[in-house]
């Protein structure tokens, strides 16, 4: 099974490198594409689902495009192999839990990710570690081109792209960054931010995207509008507001080290200790647990703990990984022993 | 100063060696003493006070006695001298508080110690590791005897040894057991054992004796009337008693891990891991995650971590050892950080 290779490596995206990546995890673009001349999957039929899989998998594995492609047949996939792939954010938990013929074209190291039948025929993803929006952007903009060539897409001159749900008409573009804001979660400022930027109408989200909460205090702030606006005009919108995140995350970083350094380290020295000791834990708390550490490593508390090895444990030590690891099925009490058992092993 | 010379070995009685130690930490003998012909020293000038000390003093510094004993000025010490006796359980917070000349001797690695001027003339005191009640009697009736040669005791052939408070008088003996009963605290059955214990006369105490809290899941058990007793019976009223806590505490232990073992390894190692990763750490904090780790090197759920690197922890993550470790007064938040790294080094 395929599936089984990507568990030796973790995304690229988890590397910890790019700019500001201690405190931007990551940096995503992703574009809603529809095949010219079928209807959307909402209103398609088993056979033309089928044919719309068959087309675009074609497209994506011949030769312009399939270097270092992998496919997936998400249909076929086991429960918890679609799990594994939402817990790797290379497919929705939509996509994973639909019907029908579809699947998911890894690039190499899931820097590239194409869902084929979900709410649209073709969902195009580039994700980067740390704050590279432009670098994802013009990727994605060389592969979306590369898959324009080889498939026809539903375009109007009027609208742009076209797309199942109107919120997604024009460039189909959805651009997104996953910060990672511990202190401000610590000092309860949060607040303000997720009201600044409501404001200026981008969408702050949790770790799995739309309708998932915040957990390991990170938080997805993406575009809601994409008709009407040029490329350029979305990416601008997140830079807009990124960076003074970012300064403030800093900020209160650098106030709460000063204010009680021993406090903060035994803070983020106790997270670590949990981890490495616990016999039995939680998802949500590792989350919290590993949110800390990875701020401790980040504000060079912690030295000797390269940030990937932390950042991979946030996918590593998820439900559908751990089962993935162990090969077999396990209920909630022995997820949580053999959850603690592999971060206690990873971080040994 | 000799009190600093204490400070790079711990008492015998934590080596965690003797019958049972898994569960009764120490015995303790003692006897409640005082000299023919002075006044007891709640009606004591300090003239007479003084006189006391003096021939105690030489008395116990004689050659017969002199083995290895030595005499610390209690009146000279500092505040945290003082503290730091008592915390090591050598002399009473009474007599660290107390005013006028007094002092202690202390016999090789802490296992006899004599209070001078305490509430008595003297107090002399045995203690063992493990559950050794006959063999800390009978080393006191040696003891005994030998001051009792120097010495002219306080004697009426009707009421026995005369002592300055009347639930001592008769054989002025008090024996007692520290028990670990971490499991019975746990599962909330402990009040269980204090009701039986009470009972039949016997009582109930803190880590420090009369007037102190449990802490760390320490209780020390011991007589309450000694007046009319003959020592074997003191002894054998405890004996009666003792075997069935034991028993009661280890029943416990193995149905906790019976019941739910990763819960408990959990507990343990969570204790662990604290203790070796905090930055700063209460006292209190301290007590109770020893008490889990003790709990844990007993149950072999912790291997490779000796029962008296624990034991001694007890004693040395206290303020005044540490302080005296450090060797200047700190306020709370400073002993707590210091004490956090004290144990971190220890435990690594």
């Amino acid at each position: 099974m395929e599936i089984a290779e990507l568990q030796r490596q973790a995304g690229e995206w988890l590397s910890g490198q790019g700019p500001e990546s201690d405190i931007v995890m990551s940096s995503r673009v992703r574009l809603a594409r529809n095949l010219g001349g079928r209807p959307f999957l909402t209103r398609a039929t088993d056979e033309v689902k089928t044919e719309i899989e068959r087309t675009s998998r074609e497209a994506l594995l011949s030769a312009a495009l399939a270097e270092g492609l992998l496919y997936i047949n998400v249909m076929d996939a086991t429960p918890i192999e679609r799990l594994f792939l939402v817990e790797r954010h290379l497919i929705s938990k939509e996509h994973a839990n639909a019907s029908g013929q579809r699947g998911v074209a890894l690039g190499k190291k899931e820097r590239i990710s194409i869902m084929v039948n979900e709410e649209d025929h073709l969902r195009l993803q580039v994700l980067c570690s740390g704050y590279q929006l432009r670098e994802a952007w013009v990727e994605m903009a060389t592969l979306d081109d590369k898959v324009e060539s080889r498939l026809d897409y539903a375009f109007s001159s009027q609208f742009g792209y076209l797309t199942a749900c109107p919120t997604n008409v024009g460039t189909g573009m959805r651009v997104s960054v996953m910060l990672h804001l511990p202190a401000l979660v610590m000092t309860r400022q949060i607040d303000k931010v997720f009201h600044a930027v409501s404001k200026i109408n981008l969408a702050v989200r949790g770790l799995y995207g739309e309708g998932t909460n915040s957990s390991g205090d990170f938080f997805q702030i993406s575009n809601q509008v994409t008709l009407g606006r040029a490329e350029e005009d979305l990416i601008r919108q997140i830079e807009d507001v990124v960076p003074q995140i970012i300064k403030y995350e800093r900020n209160v970083r650098e106030s709460l080290f000063k204010d009680n350094p021993k406090g903060l380290e035994d803070r983020v020295w106790r997270a670590y200790g949990m981890l490495r000791f616990a016999r039995t834990i939680t998802s949500n708390e590792t989350m919290e647990l590993l949110s800390q550490v990875r701020l401790g490593v980040n504000m060079k508390i912690i030295e000797d703990l390269d940030i990937n090895t932390v950042n991979e444990l946030f996918i590593l030590a998820q439900p559908a990984h751990l089962q993935m690891c162990k090969g077999k099925k396990l209920d909630s009490p022995e997820r949580d022993v053999a959850r603690a058992t592999f971060i206690r092993n990873w971080l040994e």
